[in-house]
């Protein structure tokens, strides 16, 4: 009757488990306006330096930085404006010695400049006698380079510009743009199939008759995937029974990067889950129990090379280890640097304002309430009550997460909080 | 030749500008397993009550708790075995005096029991005697709703199940499955017109002549745009010239819910961006300038009802913008919650390895890299050189945000970073 399994810490118990399978290999080409979240294949190397011309920081004068020495106030340099050089235009002439050209934000410095004085440090002496023929007072030195965007200040030809298992941002997106790559090679999105059991449990979709309850694993898993970069791949709700559930599984795995069930809640549809699991490859089970609350019973497997997910029954315990096991693993799977899996995304630090007791050992998440005060500060306040339930995570803004080694958190401590 | 404008801090001037705007009104119903990330338009009350039935939270024996009163391993309470109920099975009987009858996790619990005793609690007594007659130890008494999951704990009808305005997170896409709604109700994503202008900017796709640059800043606003729930229209290149970018702006306005443009570079095609903008409906411009760095030269206008942001020309000052700008002006126009678009998503704490000097009054945005030491705790570095730079973003992982009323950020302090 008793559940004869060894309890591992969550990041241990991630680690053996993602040393068992790779990532997918399988490439696509996206247009760039679709590649935002993506994940690049391999590292995209500048095809050119930019800017791949100097140009203009301000708006103001075009000058050899020499001329301009010791200018001041109160002894200005003299410059003939000799040019005006939009942006856009290619400079028709070089500045020569004493001469400014007219220059604006963007433009392309014209050749012999090495510095733009801006606009606001010179006054304009018109001479009445025609264009080439105004004078510039400049009222302060310029130094070489000053107000200038040198050649290759960017990104140099040849460099990493975005660097492989990258999943995109806005700025990797900009900058593929201004190299001129419009088609990104990605990684395809991984498919992870998903499953239910438990003889008690309904799709969705349907009403449920007496005694049985809808599948909320299966969404909420779906959006856990999602979220993470794959493609949830739905396979319905398998009975509790050896023969059936094995074939359900084996079925779900045809075609998939990874297989993700929820078990059925009682000991013994969990005790069928792990060795059901365990038939369908090998090495089969790796982790059975995961020293985490909500979700101590977890499975993790891999079979035939392909990771498998068995995730407790309970709707709040399987998001929280979805969150906690099956995110960094689509993203694994998914090509991302392992080295960013962990981090990033929706967790940050709060103020706690009353103590968490926790045990030592076991990593916990409490669902709270964030507020943030007149300083900007963001409070957490743990939502006592009935934490293994899905609304109390639908009412939760966030999830205190209690380290492995701590047994409790203080009240005023700072503390981290994620948003399965 | 001076820049002739209010610069707003930038919580005042979005304060401002979001007045003059309203949500889009547009509806859309969604299937279930699309939802995740869209804005739910009107609460979802909850049709029924959850659980509709008292569910066991252990395996165990269904019991009425007042006959394991005083039960303890020295003494243990007697009680016969009547029957088994599976999960998903509606009980043949009621729990009678003295009389236990063995559920499972999950398992409807039978009239007339009101607590579940944990099997680990028990003792089976086989009498041997056929079905019916085996008896059970209950080594320890059980108080009324103990492991019971009672009617109506997780939600109950006629509540607000997910509130009105929400973003949808995996939990809420849960408790919608739990209530069988798995067609909802959401706010269309509203339609971002993005307009670049500059006459030295084309298109990505294209090879730039001498003196001209790809356009990077729509990419990265669309992007952010996409990022924040919206529907980027990408509306090409505008010329610099008065006649021809009020035209294109006008036809991009057509069908938009708001209007994003990035402005030339230079002080004259700046205002000329804000000339234009202007006349393109009531009230106009609203603001002129922000006091961030990088990114002053913003221009928030609403024409006819319509928001519209000019953002700087520079690509890295426009991605500071769009992040600090039009994201949470895309998300109010999604229907949003107003109390939550300012925060949430890529933003998190870090302490400072070393100082970094600012000026109040102002908004900075420090390009940085970030690394976790030993202790979990994470660092950021500033990545100081040209931070104007679109890859001077692609290298950092993140911006520290240096607030309004500071002077500087001191090493060890503890400091907000974000990732635009």
């Amino acid at each position: 009757m008793h559940e004869l399994f060894t309890v591992l810490a969550p990041g241990e118990a991630f680690a053996s488990f993602s040393r068992a399978f790779s990532p997918i290999a399988r490439t696509e080409i996206v247009l760039l306006d679709a590649a935002l979240g993506r994940v690049l294949d391999a590292a995209v190397v500048a095809g050119e330096t930019l800017p791949g011309f100097a140009r203009s920081t301000m708006d103001g004068y075009a000058v050899r930085a020499a001329d301009t020495h010791g200018a001041s106030e109160q002894a200005p340099a003299y410059l003939r404006v000799v040019d005006d050089v939009p942006t856009g235009v290619v400079p028709r002439r070089a500045v020569g010695a004493r001469e400014a050209i007219r220059t604006h934000t963007g433009a392309m410095l014209p050749a012999d400049a090495d510095a733009v004085v801006m606009v606001e440090d010179t006054n304009l002496v018109p001479s009445g006698a025609g264009p080439g023929s105004d004078e510039i007072e400049v009222l302060a030195a310029a130094a070489a380079g000053e107000n200038v965007l040198a050649v290759g200040e960017d990104v140099v030809r040849g460099a990493v510009a975005v660097p492989a298992g990258r999943r995109l941002r806005a700025a990797d997106v900009g900058g593929l743009a201004a190299l001129g790559q419009t088609r990104v090679a990605v990684r395809e999105r991984p498919r992870i199939a998903i499953v239910s059991t438990g003889d008690e449990v309904v799709d969705a979709g349907t009403r449920p008759a007496p005694a049985h309850v809808r599948d909320v694993n299966a969404a909420t898993v779906a959006a856990v995937v999602r979220d993470a970069g794959g493609i949830p791949v739905p396979c319905g709700i398998a009975p509790d029974e050896p023969r059936a559930l094995e074939s359900a599984l084996r079925a779900a795995l045809d075609g998939a990067d990874a297989l993700v069930l929820s078990a059925g809640s009682s000991v013994s549809a969990r005790d069928l889950t792990a060795d059901v699991v365990g038939r369908l490859g090998a090495p089969g089970v790796l982790v059975h129990g995961l020293a985490i609350k909500p979700g101590k019973p977890t499975v993790l497997a891999v079979c035939d090379a392909t990771p498998v997910v068995g995730l407790p029954g309970n709707p709040a315990s399987a998001l929280v280890v979805a969150w906690r096991i099956v995110r960094p693993m689509v993203r694994l799977l998914g090509g991302e640097d392992p080295a960013n899996v962990d981090g990033g995304g929706a967790e940050r630090d709060a103020v706690l304002d009353v103590p968490v007791p926790s045990r030592p050992g076991r990593e916990d998440f409490v669902p709270c309430a964030l507020a943030r005060d007149v300083d900007g500060v963001v409070h957490a306040r743990p939502l006592f009550g009935a934490s293994n339930l899905i609304f109390t995570l639908v009412r939760a803004d966030a999830l205190i997460a209690v380290p492995l080694d701590r047994s409790g958190l203080a009240a005023g401590e700072r503390v981290r909080v994620v948003v399965p």
